[in-house]
């Protein structure tokens, strides 16, 4: 249901000069990732044990805000920058990485489905952005 | 690959008191529509005729930025407010409907094809919110 | 140091026919609210009482999202559309109503100056949105 | 008007061990830029010669972006996680640079007024973006 692929095809100029298939993977994760985050910290904030859950609710919430603002840098082809692209893939696999942990930690330990959830949603997004990241070339 | 309705499944406390299914279609439109309203301002500053496309980019640009906004605050269940969904569920209604209708324009007149795609994801996304809109009552 | 009047200043077409003042003061509790219920949410997460926080954390994310949106809206004056402008006015107003009223309860009892520096900015912003409302006209 | 400082301020934990003056003129540094380039881009978007703006409306366009995202996750104090925070600031500043450049060449160049606003604001969020980044150590 997601249009990320039809709206590449249909850019109605030269699409930036890497792998469609990364760049799209890439753009979905993210907004994917944007979601599942947000829904992860409203998840951790509804626990018995939200005093437990900080670290996680503040990971989740900059991971949302850095994917969100990632999946679209990645939605515009018109006068792509690889240098704005680069900065922001690498923002957010950090991002992905320690909020996967987190949720990770959560999810082993603590058997939190939603965390289980969420960090392989990051985890996903991180492997992503780093395949981005090769592909737009250093 | 989306995680909404596996987030929604595992939330650890009461789930709003509305449709499940209505609920989750509404989030996954959400996000669904603003990665193609980024994209659609984007192809449209791509088009020769850019000029033309001054409200087009506008309108995808609100949109965008009211979907990623209510997708989000309908990704939260612990102390679900109606009256902050509704009044977000009811801006969302509208950008899209904009939105929607100005894209649509310029795919059966000038035969734009990301216009095309992205009305989809308005009018998809229109609806989703105003079913919604019933399922949180009134 | 804000760069808002200035922005309006310089935009170089025809500006939106509403009073600027109302605007300018709208488009900057629009972002200076965003902030304060971000800090907020954080501030209430970092209370050793976080489990009776809940609510207002959720009210704190969500009138960021919607202050974060329509801040960006108000600052778009090509193609100013007042049915958008209108809607996302709207819910503006009633995000920053719900949490003003939910901070200003835990400023009051509760005695978080967090709470009571955030109900401040929410109501400044609600003001500002009624004031924008009908400036922009019904 | 704006409540950064006040809400650093009032926080009930223990603030991030970096500068508070340093991080409070990112935080609002980031908020401020993020209006300024909405505002720009829509700016230019308005110019009759909206064909030679490409390049700068997707500069604003991103960097408004990833303002907004590093604003808010520099307003988190629990749970302070220098790694996010270093990759969040890095990403911004360099946002800033790539789009204060490109503002500057239209404000130099086309005499865009706008343009000249707007890499004021962009300048002085990279420097502020730098300047944490000292703060909070490498």
């Amino acid at each position: 249901m997601t249009y990320a692929r039809e709206m590449l095809d249909t850019y109605p100029g030269t699409v930036a000069m890497m792998d469609h298939d990364a760049l799209i993977e890439c753009i979905e994760a993210c907004f994917d990732c944007t979601q599942s985050c947000s829904a992860c910290a409203d998840a951790c904030l509804g626990e018995d044990m939200v005093d437990h859950m900080r670290r996680c609710i503040t990971m989740c919430l900059n991971c949302s805000d850095v994917c969100a603002s990632t999946g679209r840098i990645l939605s515009r082809q018109t006068e792509f920058e690889p240098a704005m692209v680069r900065a922001a893939l690498q923002a957010c696999a950090e991002a992905c990485r320690l909020c996967g942990e987190e949720c990770e930690h959560h999810a082993t330990e603590m058997d939190m489905e939603h965390c289980r959830v969420c960090a392989e949603a990051c985890r996903r997004c991180e492997r992503a952005c780093n395949e981005a990241l090769s592909a737009v070339g250093a």
